[in-house]
């Protein structure tokens, strides 16, 4: 058995400085006067007490790295631990959930994946409002940070082909964190910010437009109205999806960007795909729209626009159910919702650049069946791939079709129907948000699932966000053995 | 360009066969009385007319061996031409199908898919019903011979692993594919010879039991009642699950047990995965149905058997709607359809040996993960198995989900809704019969549907039963160049 006392010393502190951001929901509901600010001082004291326990029981003098073992429970470990103390305020005051209803929320927040249980949010203290988003905001900065140091030293799900880009602190795990986290954490703030001025702009609420901003740049999608963004008509919509967007791009760009050096954004080959299947659907649901329901063109446009990002990207904002749209729509938003972003962002799913690794594969094959006696290397970006890599990449898109093909089993025995199974686990493991269909469809709720369904739902989003192999390793006797 | 006459050549003979056989629903009409004989007449002569003059047209005294360029186009070339010459008495005689239910009907019979856009089947001319049957019987045998000889010179979707299997022709395409027809078409015969007695003594009908002989060792699944298989309760059920699953297993090793020589069926490792899948999921379903509806164990047993059954094999035939038995067997049953029988079979969809490379590869990533220093290789049924054959059974795994949702977005662009869209996709791609919902249920009929969405689905059926590497191969430029 190895040592589990570093993972639980980052745990800790993890868990007392989410506690420590418990004061600033707490201070929202002191500033609104809506009487529920001690529910935010006692979730922080029962987190800053329990997770600084947690942290002195394993603390250990001699500083050192953690390994590749310690790192996949650490990774594992943060997703299960910050969830369950978020989800303290949920169930200690409004809107007085069910531990597995808080627990839900909690998950699809930290997981960026914006599914709710939740309904009557206009009415909930703003305090708690703020509370999801911000745990959604955490998220979005946590899972970059995962994807650009632990996964690629991990070997994850081809994230190796980034190992080696941008920064010089190879195999020095935490050292590698931390200059990230710092990097990243200024450009993460910066896009905030701007988001968040530019909601302004576009008229909405100050406390709206802080909300959205966090939910937005973490490709989240909780809102801080039961309609979601069919609150906020207009120009708000094209804000959402310019800084959709943006989350969706590799953060390590920005930092190479800000330091003035490297090549540009758009030379990045999955930045291109990226725009270019957004470009794309864009124009075919517009045109499909304005064929079927006609009208004018700058509506359907914008709604294309949005509602096209928002899945794309996984954010699963709706300002429309677009279930209402016809056919096409909602079967191509399904397989929309399977490709996702750029790897490095916030972004989930599959990923372009996996899409582009895979083809790229498939085509060096059928040139060898051409050519059975010549060489064919698959190159991404221009430069030759490893099979490391494209054995990775296929391993995961596998076990991503697979897993949701098991969850979709799993929901159905707890009786969930094809269309509210097939698109909960395809939502959850994609991290996406909405589903298709009534109950869970992108104008409903998860609150009338059953309990166990929720629990199922709760473990896709995180095995999803921990791009399956993670959390799988983890549960393979060998990893325990090593 | 290269040379297409040995091509042009071995498609004319096998039109010309196809038109000889069409004698036999000619004889059965005479026999039956019914005015109908005529038409197949007419549909012989234009079969044997054309495909004797594309014949005469493409002879070459040099005989020679065909390329693996020819090889491709052959394979896709014999599902085209078959199909339409097939089609022509549905649209001379009974029923008057038009020109596209004529030929998705003879496509879904020659891949041994099982879709109909006919009803009324129980009103048919006795010929009509029996050359639907001979087609899919055809379809069997024709996909046998692909899967043993083709594919793995072709080295698409990992067939590359059953080369030197049985036979030692290697290298020398057409000598071995002369082989294997004459020794496995005894086997096919015999078994469904067998298959025959079993349905009579079962208490079918003579006519009614040569067709189902016919398209249950096909795993094709038309019937000759538009009740399909409902119309035989009991021991019929049985018969057929005893058979689908014969017809599902690599008939290389019946080859091998007649010689007398080689290992026994059941050490082969695709075969034991594959009856453990049946029997997991037969004892789950039937558990699940005592569970849920009651009533007497040995009802619940045999239809959990049939339908599991058929639906795993991609045969297809359906003894009741089991979509009443609520959502956890239509989403199992959707899922089971993607998992498939063995290769060499008649079967189709991905096939179990490949979710077990698949898993190997996957567990050899898993290894490397703790120990990225040490060397770990997948292995198959003992043997380790090389990169190529990983790199082309991922290649057919991804391609065949990506196809999925290609063709499921296709389809409801045609005005599909999300269920028949995506489950009329995937029971194409994967050769299955029916689909999930109202329209293309198990209970329902593709007649109905749009005709774009017809074309759509043939297509699909071709793409998917040549294992979709064949026919995408064919569709890039370099093919055309080389």
């Amino acid at each position: 058995m190895f040592d589990l006392r570093p993972v639980g010393f980052i745990i800790g502190q993890l868990i007392v400085a989410l506690g420590v951001t418990m004061l600033i929901p707490m201070a929202t509901d002191i500033i609104y006067q809506n009487g529920h600010w001690q529910v935010f001082l006692e979730s922080a004291i029962i987190a800053i007490l329990l997770g600084g326990l947690v942290g002195l029981a394993t603390a250990n003098r001699k500083k050192k790295n953690i390994t590749i073992q310690q790192t996949f429970l650490l990774t594992t470990g943060v997703w299960l631990a910050l969830p369950i103390f978020g989800a303290l305020p949920f169930i200690l005051g409004e809107p007085d959930a069910r531990v597995v209803d808080a627990f839900f929320e909690a998950m699809s927040a930290l997981t960026t994946t914006g599914s709710t249980v939740f309904s009557g949010l206009d009415e909930l203290p703003e305090g708690v409002l703020l509370w999801r988003s911000m745990m959604q905001w955490f998220g979005g900065i946590g899972i970059i940070v995962v994807a650009m140091v632990f996964l690629p030293e991990l070997r994850i799900g081809g994230m190796q082909i980034f190992r080696s880009e941008g920064f010089d602190t190879m195999g020095k795990i935490l050292p590698r964190a931390a200059q990230i986290s710092t990097r990243i954490s200024a450009i993460y703030l910066t896009l905030t910010g701007m988001c968040f001025l530019a909601y302004l702009a576009s008229g909405m609420a100050g406390f709206d437009a802080i909300n959205h901003a966090f939910t937005t740049i973490a490709t989240g999608g909780f809102s801080t109205h039961d309609a979601s963004f069919a609150a906020f008509q207009g120009g708000a919509e094209y804000v959402a999806a310019v800084f959709m967007i943006l989350a969706s791009l590799p953060f390590v760009r920005y930092v190479q960007m800000m330091a003035g050096s490297s090549r540009p954004l758009f030379s990045d080959s999955q930045v291109r795909a990226f725009l270019w299947v957004l470009v794309v659907t864009i124009l075919m649901i517009t045109f499909y729209r304005m064929a079927t329901h006609g009208g004018a063109l700058e509506p359907a446009f914008r709604k294309a626009v949005f509602n096209v990002t928002s899945i794309v990207t996984g954010t699963g904002y709706a300002s429309v159910d677009y279930q209402l749209w016809g056919p096409f729509p909602v079967v191509l938003f399904f397989f929309l919702g399977l490709v996702g972003g750029c790897a490095g962002s916030t972004c989930c799913s599959v990923k372009i650049f996996r899409y582009q690794l895979l083809f790229a594969s498939i085509r060096a094959q059928i040139a060898k069946i051409h050519s059975p006696h010549g060489m064919f290397t698959p190159r991404y970006d221009g430069r030759p791939v490893s099979d490391d890599v494209i054995s990775s990449v296929m391993a995961f898109f596998v076990m991503f079709i697979v897993t949701i093909g098991v969850l979709a089993v799993l929901l159905g025995a707890t009786g969930l129907d094809f269309v509210t199974s097939v698109s909960g686990a395809a939502t959850a493991i994609a991290n996406i948000g909405p589903g298709l269909g009534d109950t869970i469809g992108p104008a409903g709720n998860f609150a009338s699932l059953n309990d166990t369904a929720k629990w199922m739902l709760a473990a896709g989003m995180l095995i999803g966000r921990l791009e399956l192999l993670v959390v799988f390793t983890i549960l393979t006797v060998k990893f325990w053995r090593g």
